[in-house]
């Protein structure tokens, strides 16, 4: 079972599930035994119908913590009591792993029994924010695919998609007050293939957009399975795509016709016009129109300050407000968004640079890349903090050193590594501790450019994330040893994760370079950005 | 509503679907009730409980005719009789176009009432055999994609997926007994990107293939929308794929160490040496044992003969049995398959080159796609015949003559082209008009490498060919008027169809040439390849 419950109590015999077997949800639980019900149904062909005194039954129980849970299989039946409705959805989940394999499956096989042995379970998770960040922007994942992304995050008990719509390389949400963000930056001509150095290209158009509704929809399924959308715009830098839509955002003269398909962080950032600002706030508020999550992000990552110092509108408004460098202009633009959010009820979310320079508001809360001392600078500071060290979370890194890697950057992030991460830091004080509030891994997308290459990234390290948030930091044999069951379940789903041994054949990328680097290189090289603020183009990959 | 029903009747004031509807599915019809139940309660949120006196009421009448089906919509509810299964499946299918387009949401958007309004249909198809052909070989579509493609397919009232799983540029089916059929077979290290003529590649593996069990899954999911897969293992030509795994069954010493990704038709061609067929028999046994369809398509298209003149166990085998041509030895072996499937109480389904030379059994289904010729000569030789001419039902030919069309080859076939079509030919006797059973598009996908692709070649011409097969030729201005609020539901459903005004930017392929031909230029082509029994690589494209 993956992730591994709190405690486990098997004992002898095991319920079957047959023609008989009646279920139901109580009061609140009735959506999530409606679900459960729907998911055994299609892949065992049992009617399950409901009854009032169901053999399967599922309902909440207010001594249990929040998103806690108790499982029990016995001679009578299944019972899942939940803390909260999130708690009897994890219950549910657990249920589904003590079943065989092809419960997964869209239609029933004709695969044997449906026994669950019977156990005794208690669990709950470690870390409150269990979430995974993907980028929609490099390349853009369809509506189905980003819902079947959740499915496969829920079965994993992970709760929080970060969802980054916004870059350079495209904007992916529709903005009616500004239709050529879709448009016009919503598709470029050609892309890198590969890392950037080799200037290898396809001439292949990439693009597609989320309508209102698609989003709506997205949010919509994802609450059902007890996940939140965080969403993202990237501001102000990584604006280029906007830029390209709307040149009048961007430094004067400064936009090309179409969008780039180049990886790398543009310099062509948003200018601090007051009415870019305006843009700023217009496009915040369809946003939250749409996402009822507290947390909305700004981005405010990777924003080099020379654009600004070069540009004269941006520098006639730092003088203007009395901002003596553009560091302190940069910090000033992402307050605004900040305030304009607090201003409608909500929290920014942003990357850890957001706290460089003067600070920013408190209940802002940053995902933190570099490392355990940046997660340890945010939280002393009072803020909310994920932790997503590039070396340990980011699944656009490679797996392994195997020369079969497809398209190899960034550091060895293999199992081990993710399974074992623990997002709190030595040596903080238990109020800094409480700001560390849980994990996620990033997906970038300059790599990923369809679902299957997707699957290869995300698994099984998704797992291991799952385990390392859920559960804490695993015993890693322990835990191969339950991956491997864990695997028959991703074969059933379809999911094309890494096979253990190495890519699949079909899996390679003999024709895209890579840019591997040693621990140690990237060691130094995040220690050099800390230390002397640099944002460049090189941080990521 | 697409496609039309024989007889609607709309009258004022409509039923609204709220939190007191009830739904229920008599005796045999409850899966299907529960399916829709399904289907409404994720869109709408509405809980739609079952309930014995229902106000959303699905039931069978044996006084309907099979596929048939009679939908009321009045004060009291909404009641959908079939005349069996089927027909009780394309009244709901009705009735979901009947409700908002928001109802193909997975979630629901908060979009108002679900109100539909009153009415009387009475419906029925025209023809038996409303198929579409799916090549998984040339590129392979993960089993969810497929899952979706049968999903539209249901909700357009479609019913056979002829599902293409072998050809020289991959083997998709898991068969134990020869594994290296998918280890070697399943993938291939490059592609050709565009018509081959113009010799660009991309260097970036392509492969997967179908397990047993997922293979099973599609089957049973299909089942549940009342679509029946046939498959087709393609022999003895277009068996590269095989040949390079085992390279005994084609000609010694030709077979090159990896499956090749050039298009076209690769002249190694299995040969007839005992061993062979044998190898063909037990792979035909593995597929009876996945799929229950009474057709079991055994390919026996395009298979060049020359190659077997020069193979000196084919020159052998042929003498050995006293046929006098390799054409003999050709339908010979197509023979020893056909009555291997008698054996087995199944019968053979061919493409239409499979009534070359000598007799085929006349039980023997085809698909014609060389025009009325071939149908007519078909039918009237007592074979089942199902019609699929190139320029009218090739979905990979170009949609216009425009210059934005991606990779166009062929000729053009639009929708009014598809949405006319009859595949009855002219002057046939009734005995003969009763072989016609149905037909078919066929998306070869040399140049449809992913599943957004194929939503464009499809789409929205799969929507005319529902029209065609259910309904009967379309009045095209009236047919037009239907598809605007049908592209509607598309849109909902994520269908990256083509624009009625052409490609969107990111549909286009400026990277990859088509070779596009006059309805005239490839008449000429069709007829000289019909005329003269030649079997050439520039048949298809």
């Amino acid at each position: 079972m993956i992730p591994s419950p709190k405690s486990i109590d098997f004992t002898d015999g095991s319920f079957v599930l047959d023609e008989t077997t009646t279920i139901r949800g109580d009061g609140a639980a009735a959506p999530v035994g409606r679900w459960l019900a729907g998911e055994v149904r299609r892949s065992s062909g049992l009617p399950l119908a409901e009854a009032r005194e169901a053999t399967v039954r599922l309902a909440l129980d207010g001594a249990l913590a929040p998103s806690h849970y108790a499982l029990t299989v016995g001679e009578a039946g299944i019972r899942i009591v939940g803390g909260d409705l999130d708690g009897v959805r994890h219950g549910a989940q657990t249920l589904l792993q003590l079943l065989p394999p092809d419960v997964h499956r869209r239609a029933p096989i004709g695969s044997g029994a449906w026994a669950v042995p019977h156990v005794e379970i208690a669990d709950g998770p470690r870390h409150a924010w269990r979430g995974v960040m993907l980028d929609v922007a490099r390349h853009f994942l369809p509506v189905r695919e980003v819902v079947r992304f959740l499915d496969l995050m829920a079965m994993h008990k992970l709760n929080v998609l970060h969802l980054h719509l916004t870059d350079d390389q495209g904007w992916r949400i529709e903005i009616p007050r500004y239709p050529l963000l879709t448009e016009v930056g919503g598709w470029r001509p050609r892309s890198q293939v590969g890392f950037r150095t080799a200037a290898t290209w396809t001439e292949r158009p990439h693009g597609g957009f989320y309508t209102q509704d698609d989003l709506r929809e997205i949010v919509a399924y994802a609450a059902n399975l007890g996940i939140t959308i965080v969403p993202e715009i990237d501001l102000p830098g990584h604006s280029g795509a906007a830029i390209v839509a709307y040149p009048e955002l961007g430094i004067p003269g400064a936009a090309p016709p179409v969008v780039p398909g180049a990886w790398g962080i543009s310099s062509n950032v948003l200018n601090s016009r007051p009415e870019t600002i305006e843009f700023c706030r217009r496009v915040l508020d369809e946003v939250i129109e749409i996402f009822p999550s507290a947390l909305i992000g700004i981005g405010a990552d990777e924003c080099p300050t020379t654009p600004w110092e070069e540009d004269p509108a941006s520098r006639d408004r730092a003088e203007q407000l009395g901002l003596p460098t553009a560091a302190d202009l940069r910090r000033w633009f992402t307050g605004q968004l900040e305030d304009h959010l607090a201003l409608r009820g909500r929290r920014a979310f942003a990357w850890e640079e957001a706290l460089d320079g003067p600070p920013a508001r408190s209940d802002t809360a940053v995902v933190a890349w570099r490392g355990d001392q940046a997660v340890a600078r945010a939280a002393r500071a009072g803020h909310d903090v994920i932790a997503a060290p590039d070396m340990s979370l980011y699944f656009d890194y490679r797996q392994s050193d195997g020369p079969d890697e497809p398209i190899p950057i960034g550091t060895v992030v293999d199992l081990a590594t993710v399974a074992t991460f623990d997002p709190i830091p030595a040596g903080l004080s238990q109020r800094a501790r409480d700001h560390v509030i849980g994990m996620q891994a990033n997906l970038w997308t300059e790599f990923i450019d369809h679902s299957r290459a997707l699957d290869f990234a995300a698994f099984p390290r998704l797992a291991a994330l799952a385990e390392a948030a859920w559960s804490g930091p695993a015993d890693v044999p322990e835990f191969m040893s339950r991956l491997e069951t864990h695997l028959l379940r991703l074969d059933v789903l379809g999911v094309e994760y890494r096979p253990l041994d190495g890519p699949k054949p079909w899996q390679r990328r003999p024709d895209a370079v890579g840019n591997p680097k040693s621990r140690e290189a990237r060691r130094a090289e995040v220690h050099e950005i800390v230390t002397s603020g640099r944002t460049t183009a090189t941080m990521r990959t």
